[in-house]
């Protein structure tokens, strides 16, 4: 007995195909599931020049399970992120540190590149599956694997309390996403954007303050920023936050795309006002299941545009991401779903 | 009546100079020394350009206090550090933070420039003083006041583990002293130096395992490192240490004199692999006891090269620091200390 999916293919030449995947029958902790949502990231840019399954912000229903999953019940609905399988018993493995695994590692783009969140369905490990609360509507959880959590990683993790100042820079399918988390655990936020373009929506989203940045000299806010979340895809010239940085403020830059770029910090405010500059990804599995009850219990949700998950969805979807008109997070659906 | 001390001063020629500083009587939270110590500091190099009052690795025996003076008495042995005032009250001063003072901070090259801990003798507010514990000598004492507290700054402040993995690039003034700070308190401990000449050294001070850097296409350790302590003068080419970092590594460049300096990070493994790059200086003045107490509880101390607290001491002791003869401080002591 085998499953067929529908996937959504890219290829070497950017065009996007409509495929066929087969699977034999779910053995051990494999999960079928039915897909109903994908997110669509940046990332998917990326490989859309690959001939892979594209698509890692996926949410779905289980189908069916394979004899050893103890945790999920046909029925459910789960999610799932970029990191798809890990070897569950190297030193980061067994600290939960799944994204570090050093023992044979699958994510997106490397392993199990016959399936995506763009698709029909997919098989994957019980392992790398995320329950979706019952208070979390399938669409909006979508984006919460990948955009949602990459922020979230970076409030929860590094010692942020409820009474500092959280600046955010960039308000797009993460910034829009930080700025609620931030506000929803209590702390002042600010949010930089270019233009005073997205200035109202950012105090809907829970903003404090905004801030708008291009060619300002100096910038100021109320109150320095304690943390600073840069979700934009190009670096910033990190000399300009330093008039609005509070003395160990610890900034993430979290979106930036071109990797043969470096960081380039200026030093001496670094050195002397004690500076943090953390490399966040994506966290343990705790923390996104956490990440999940948070945006259950408070609201937090992604505002987004809906395609259909059909090859013309997936290309128009693209595109309009491409071009910077999603606001702020695309969500492609299945028919009926 | 009237204090009058020895002090000696940099010059615009980079000369030094004998001369006389006069204070009032001591008032308030004032506290008179005579000097018996001083470390010479990297630092210090760059002030003997300026007509001021060098030194700031002091320990002395308070001679007199003023009448609001709490925790110090005649006798008693302290010492003193870069900062040496700070207004108590401003947001950082509350939480402790010393160094990063917004209300009128002085330190060294900032006020008080008359007097410095090369000289025989100096007021210093309470508050900037530190008693030396029992257990600890004065001479040895002195080059905890900078350089100590600097690398045990970065050791204790910021989630170090004795189950991590130290890294302590060059073996200089502050290196010597973070290798023995880590190997106390538990953590396995790698010794990186450009040559082989400190291998055996580094392995007295309590280093584990030794790495030779210059010219080393592929670095390797037993054990990928947790945090990375850079003790070089000139800012490291980054992408080196790639290979010998632990997913997660902290790392600290602590003594970069170059200011005009970028810090340029590699920005592929710095996100992928979750790096963290802090800007750590001298931490509060509880961080400050407490490194003075497991120094004298632990045997941690500086090794020493000592100079008579003179003119032609002072000058001979700056000149072999400059050439990079020292090993590991300079220690300029009074006549009869």
């Amino acid at each position: 007995m085998t499953y067929d999916f529908q996937v959504f293919k890219g290829s070497p030449t950017g065009e996007i195909f409509q495929s066929k995947t087969q699977r034999p029958k779910v053995t051990r902790d494999e999960v079928l599931l039915d897909i109903t949502h994908s997110g669509v990231c940046g990332t998917d840019e990326h490989f859309k020049w690959v001939d892979m399954g594209l698509g890692h912000e996926g949410v779905g229903i289980v189908k069916e399970i394979g004899p050893e999953v103890k945790t999920l019940k046909i029925g459910d609905r789960v999610g799932w992120g970029y990191v798809v399988e890990t070897c569950g018993v190297c030193n980061q493995c067994v600290q939960g540190n799944m994204v570090y695994c050093t023992g044979g590692k699958k994510e997106y783009g490397v392993g199990n590149t016959d399936q995506g969140s763009f698709g029909s369905g997919a098989v994957w490990r019980e392992q790398s599956l995320f329950k979706v609360p019952d208070g979390l509507a399938s669409d909006v959880a979508a984006p919460l694997m990948c955009a949602g959590v990459t922020v979230w990683a970076a409030l929860a993790r590094h010692g942020l309390k409820p009474t500092d100042v959280v600046g955010v820079v960039g308000i797009g399918g993460l910034g829009h996403l930080a700025i609620q988390f931030a506000a929803k655990m209590g702390c002042e936020v600010v949010a930089l954007s270019g233009t005073e373009e997205k200035r109202n929506e950012a105090f809907e989203l829970g903003a404090h303050h905004f801030v708008a940045t291009k060619g300002v000299k100096e910038l100021s806010v109320p109150r320095k920023i304690d943390h600073l979340l840069v979700t934009t895809s190009k670096m910033p010239d990190w000399a300009q936050y330093d008039s609005i940085l509070a003395p160990m403020a610890t900034n993430y830059p979290l979106t930036i795309t071109d990797f043969e770029a470096k960081l380039e910090i200026p030093f001496m405010s670094f050195l002397l006002q004690g500076r943090k500059f953390i490399g966040s990804t994506v966290p343990p599995k705790i923390v996104y299941k956490q990440m999940l009850e948070f945006a259950a219990l408070h609201g937090v949700k992604p505002i987004i545009e809906k395609f259909p998950m059909t090859r013309e969805g997936v290309i128009e979807s693209m595109k309009r991401l491409d071009e910077g008109k999603i606001r702020y997070r695309a969500v492609l659906y299945a028919e009926g779903a």
